[in-house]
Parts: structure tokens; C-alpha cells; sequence
């Protein structure tokens, strides 16, 4: 507890300082920063060696092996995040607001830094770099807790961030990595309220469920994502075949994957055989109702629990519906409040749709695979969030930023 | 739990209905229930008078007695809160943001309703209404769980918005209010996190900590106001006293109110007896530093306690420092992030003062008391935000929304 009280106190400090940083100031330490991780990618691979070695023998997955490990190509590409993050603008110092009262009162919102950020992540160490990149541009201090297979990889990046800040006569405290990989202390940094005011989880569901259940610290949800996609009466098929594909295949593993179709009844019989043809050749495995299934004979049978399945596989699950209005309850009770999509040629439906989802990101003839900050035009994302407060959908650098009300007089009181 | 699930699918489903309103649909319904509140004023009345009598019978102060009771004209009140809410314009539906992709992607921000809203509040029944009144206007519905002590009068008063609403054909479960009073309901309530979009607690600083503390829900902290004035050494004396005397007891026991003074140690001498002179007059008990002490020889002494401390009474601590930065970094230590004011002549002073401090609200030469949704031309607001994510300072209608991205496109796939 003391040392975590240490890391909040320090934090604190540093955030104070990173304030009053110039835009210029932070691009220079950010390209700075790149150019030290090329530099001592040596020390970066051999961390990384001890992590893998460690990770293998006891038995991690190849596809987590392989999130887990660094090479001189993914050492590049951290430093061109971090140079990219640079090159976009800082939203910092926008006044977002301005009025006069009546009373002669002048108010202005202006953005302002968060302040201290909390990143609780899983075993990509990619996301040491990422994160400090987008905090520190947005003039924050961050405190990391990173998965412990990715423990020394995750301290040599930090370690050499750390080292090229004081370098540029930066607070060091910019980025903290916790040293301790017990359950426990990862709980009570959930609850350094005092210090932290946000605390943002990257990972899988269960990590996401763990820090909204033990944290005082105000959270934002990002990640999962059950996509729909909704197929209208009168979608054009010439469309839906490769945006479904798309959505599905493009890339499997990603929140932004469509993991459940729906199909209008009237269309099911014409399309779905289509459809199918399609997502055989990339071995997409189909789960459907008796509809479906009538119309798809090699799809299983789909249950109450593949609905609300986020596969993040070579699955999809389907469903005929009777109207986009049953389309749109399906969606809003198994949904994750992520991205879905209607394939439609009718205007009103589509209309209907986009009001009706209760969603971050609502689509119309379009992949759900576009849900991410550089589709979006914001850049680089720390997540994308499917909760309500703050932020919604792709959380680019605005988003990790807050504001606060200047307000100017020469005297007032209030009557 | 079963009757919790129950509330909060009625409410899930409420929320659908209430997003298809029509502006004016809404605020003819307000208008409807502030006439029934009026001409049923004799129910909640009589409602109020078995609240009132149980709690004068157990003891309850006459400060919370006086909060707890109705009266006509508090009911007229309560009913020109509502024609209030209704005459603000409704953000729902506003494009806060369009961007077309070079893919031919349209994207819209929109700004939506926030679903359903959680309010857990104490003893003032008032709340119930004005509650009711901003989240219904924002396309939300609301579950309430008020305060044991008033909760007939609650009862009484969702009663009549209940059958109002039903008589204006819009579903009664817009408004609903939890109909126990023990502990674990309300516990469990703040784990309703499949149905309720956001909680907002709304009282003393023990209630929003245990919310804190046991919400899975998103929550917007409210309210806890440990408010600050530095009177700087170029501040002018004649504005000081008046704005001091305002912000400390224009009205005492509420989060904008100044508990805490801090004075540049070159001024404290001349200034602090004609300030003090004038707090005696309010009956205002000081608390200071030797410093202070010597200025004001009838000043008790004050304590690290008394520093972090919000009274809501006619009591202030006063401390002498040295500088501008050394008043910042006493207000970022001890305060709560509310509202806090610099008075000072000299620009650069009020400029560092204004980046320095880590609160909703920072004023230079005026009252701490214009931190409030009407002094800032917002209008009704559900509280004061001291915390950073979503909404800072006053909340009005705008910031009981949320947005989510509309995104049309004619048959577009991620490369």
C-alpha cells in the first residue's frame, strides 16, 4: 500500500509539471522517445527473450506467444505510433466555450489534461509505448499495471521512456510501471482514488469485469464488442456478401468483428445459401435457427448462449428476423453496445435502425470493421469505449482529455 | 433481486418509448404534471405530514425537518421547476459533429439520451420531481431511491407523475421509485449494471462515498464542496470582504460555499482584522494559523482536520501562505475539486492561479456561490461534478446526454 501510495504521490507531481509543457515541448520528448527505443531495441529483445522463454515453457498458447513478442520490425512500429501521435494536434488548451452573464461575469470551458490515467492491460507489451504516448500528449501522468508474462518487456520500455524523459528535463514520473504482480496490489490500485482519475482497462471481458467490479476510481468500459449485422428485405446482395465477409473475416480476433447476423425472413431463402458459399471458403463455422438452417444445411444449431458470444473466431451466429423493429430488440438485449450494421436499400428502415440501436457506432451499408480511431480520422485510440459517460465509441486524444470552467469578474457576489 | 430486475426492465423498456418523443410531446407532458402536482397538492400534503411526524417523533434536527417538509408553496415550487425544465431547449437529437472519409463514409455524432438514470438521494422530496422533470426532458427514464425518512412523500409524488404521464398515453415507467428502504436493495441497485446507464448520487459526502464504493454502474460524483478563496497580496480590500462574506454565508449549507481562506502572508496583517471584523458581525467562528492568530486574537486554532473539512456551518479556517503556488498546492491537496477563487489586482497571479488549480471551477475576483446550473445559464441541473470524467461543475440538461456515431455508407469495406 505504501509503495502504491509512493507511485500515486509521484504521479501527482509529475501531472503538475506535464500541465504547464508546451505542445512542442511534449512532440520533441515524444520523437525523442522513438528514437531511444530504436536505439536500445537490444535491451527491449532480451527482456522480451526472458518474458517468452518463461511464457512458453509454461505452456502459453502459440497466438499468445505471439501477442506477447517483440521484434526489431514491432520496436519500429512502437516508434512510428509514438512519432504519429506527435504529428496530431493537441487538443489541450482549446477553449471549448465562452459566455458573458448578465452580471459581467466571463466564463470559459477550455481542455484541460486528465490528469493522472490508470492503464490496467493484458499481455501486449506494444501497449506500454501506445499508452504513454497518448497520455503524455494529453499532458498526463500515467500509472501502468501490465500483464505479468509481459512483466520485463513492460519495464524495459518504461525503463527507457523513463530514462529519455529526464534526458529532456522531463519528469521521469510521466510513466510508472508497477513492480508487483500479486492480485492484491492490482486490487488496491483499483482504489487509488486519491491520486488516480481514470482507470482504463484494455483487454479481454474478464479483466474488463474485474476492474468495473473492484474500482473507486471512475472507469472507462472498452472492448468487447458483439457485433451485429442486420440484412434487410431489401438489402442489396451484391453489397452484403463482401461486407459481411469483411466484417467477419477481415480480421478475427478485433472488438469490431461482426460475431452475430441477422436476416430479414423473406430474404433468408434467396440469400443466406449465397452468403454461405462465401463465408465456407474462408471456414467460417455457422450457427443458426431452424430458418437458417433450412436455407443452410451444414449450419449447427445456434443457442440462447451463442447469441450473446463474442467468438472472436471463425464462428458467426444468425438469426431470422420478421422486421428491422425485431432486428433492433435482438440487437439491444445480446448486443455489447458496440457497432452493428444494417444492409438496406430503404431509407426509413435504415432510419429506424440508426435511431433505434442503442449502440456506440450504428451503420448503415457499411463493415463494422471501421470502428477504430485512424477510420474515424481521430488517429491513434486508446480503446473504444462502450459505455455511456465520456466517451463513446473510438477514444482518440480528445477524449482522454477533461475541461474546466475559468470564470473572470471584478467583484461579483451572488444576490 | 427479482423485483430490482423487474424495475429495471421496465425502465429499459420505458427508455425506448421516451427516445421517440417528440420536444414537444415532452414538455407538454412536464406542463400536465406540474398541473397535477398543483391539484393534487392535498395527497402529498398528507403524505408528508406521516414523513414529517415519524421523524420529528425519532429526533431528526430541525434543519433535516425543515429539508424533509412540504408546504404549498414548496409544491408551487416544485411545479415551476417542471415548466422551468420544459421552457429549456432539448439537446437530444443535435449534430454535435459531421465528418466525411475519404472512403465516402458519412459520419455524424449525435446526441442521444443517456438510457436510464439511476438517482439515489436523501431527505429533501423535492429531488423526486426535479429529477423526474430533467431526465424525462433528456429522453431518459429514471428509477429513484429517496431517502427512508421522506418516503411517502416520494411515493406520493411518483404517484401523481405516474398516472399523469399514463394519462398523457406515455408509459409510467419513466418514473419509477424503489419501494424498500433496506440497505441491501439499495446495494443491490447500484449493481443494476445491465439496465441502469448511469447512477447519480445526491446528497452528503457518506452517501457518495458508499456509492463510490459499491456501484458497478457508471456514477457522476456530486456535490462535496471543501471551497477555497486565496486573497492574494494585490488583492484589492475593498472587493475581498464583500466577496468573502458571500461565498462564506450568502447561504451556508451548501457545496459551493467558501470554507477555507488562505492570504498571502505580506497582507495578513492589514487585512485579516477588517475581515474579521465583518465575519464576527455574520457570527462566523475563524479557525486559523499562529499567523492568522495574531491578526485575529479571537480565532481559535485551526487543525490539519479542519482544513480538509466542509462544514456547512457558520465556521471557516484561514491559513497564511506564501505565495500563489504555495495557495495552489495547499487548494490541489485539500480540496474536493469543486469550485475555488483568487482575488488579486495583478494578472499573471490570477493566470497561474487559474492553470494551477485542479477544480470544476476556478474564479478570479468573485464569488465561490456562481458555481450552479442557473448562475451559468444552463438552467435546472441534477448537481455539481467534482469529478473529471463526462461532466465537470454544473449539469444541466446537456450533460445528462450522451452521443453515439451514425454512420452511412453504400457498401464500404475495410481494406
Amino acid at each position: 500500500m505504501e509503495y502504491l501510495e509512493q507511485l500515486g504521490q509521484r504521479a501527482v507531481a509529475a501531472k503538475y509539471e506535464l500541465q504547464r509543457l508546451t505542445t512542442e515541448e511534449k512532440n520533441d520528448a515524444l520523437e525523442a522517445v522513438a528514437s531511444a527505443l530504436i536505439d536500445h531495441a537490444g535491451r527491449m529483445l532480451e527482456a522480451n527473450g526472458r518474458d517468452y522463454e518463461t511464457a512458453r515453457q509454461s505452456g502459453m498458447s502459440e497466438a499468445l506467444l505471439d501477442r506477447l513478442k517483440l521484434t526489431e520490425e514491432r520496436i519500429g512500429a512502437m516508434a512510428e505510433g509514438l512519432r504519429q501521435i506527435a504529428a496530431l494536434s493537441d487538443p489541450v488548451g482549446e477553449v471549448m466555450d465562452s459566455f458573458d452573464r448578465p452580471n459581467g461575469l466571463r466564463i470559459d470551458k477550455v481542455r484541460v489534461p486528465m490528469g493522472v490515467i490508470g492503464i490496467i492491460y493484458e499481455a501486449r507489451p506494444n501497449v506500454t509505448a501506445d499508452a504513454f504516448g497518448l497520455c503524455f500528449k494529453t499532458g498526463s501522468a500515467v500509472i501502468l499495471k501490465g500483464g505479468k508474462d509481459a512483466f520485463y518487456s513492460n519495464e524495459a520500455i518504461t525503463q527507457i521512456i523513463r530514462e529519455t524523459l529526464a534526458a529532456e528535463g522531463i519528469s521521469a514520473d510521466a510513466v510508472q510501471l508497477i513492480a508487483h504482480n500479486d492480485r492484491a496490489v492490482t486490487t488496491a490500485f483499483m482504489q487509488l482514488k486519491q491520486y488516480v482519475d481514470v482507470l482504463i482497462p484494455r483487454g479481454g471481458a474478464g479483466l474488463i469485469r474485474a476492474v468495473v467490479e473492484n474500482s473507486t476510481i471512475p472507469v472507462i468500459e472498452t472492448g468487447t464488442g458483439n457485433c451485429h449485422i442486420y440484412v434487410d428485405e431489401e438489402a442489396d446482395p451484391e453489397k452484403a456478401v463482401p461486407i459481411i465477409l469483411n466484417a467477419k473475416t477481415q480480421r478475427i480476433g478485433v472488438c469490431n468483428a461482426c460475431e452475430s447476423l441477422l436476416v430479414h425472413e423473406k430474404i433468408a431463402e434467396s440469400f443466406l445459401p449465397k452468403l454461405a458459399e462465401a463465408l465456407r471458403e474462408k471456414h467460417v463455422e455457422m450457427r443458426g435457427d431452424e430458418t437458417v438452417r433450412r436455407a443452410i444445411p451444414d449450419a449447427a444449431a445456434a443457442t440462447e448462449e451463442d447469441y450473446g458470444t463474442e467468438y472472436l473466431d471463425y464462428i458467426i451466429s444468425m438469426k431470422t428476423v420478421g422486421s428491422v423493429k425485431e432486428a433492433v430488440e435482438h440487437i439491444n438485449r445480446y448486443g455489447t453496445k458496440h457497432s452493428e450494421a444494417i444492409l438496406t436499400e430503404n431509407r426509413e428502415h435504415a432510419e429506424q435502425f440508426l435511431q433505434g440501436v442503442d449502440s456506440a457506432c450504428v451503420y448503415v451499408n457499411a463493415s463494422t470493421r471501421f470502428t477504430d480511431g485512424f477510420e474515424f480520422g481521430f488517429g491513434a485510440e486508446i480503446g473504444i469505449s462502450t459505455q455511456k459517460l465520456h466517451a463513446r465509441g473510438p477514444m482518440g486524444l480528445k477524449e482522454l482529455t477533461t475541461y474546466k470552467y475559468l470564470i473572470r469578474g471584478d467583484g461579483q457576489i451572488r444576490q
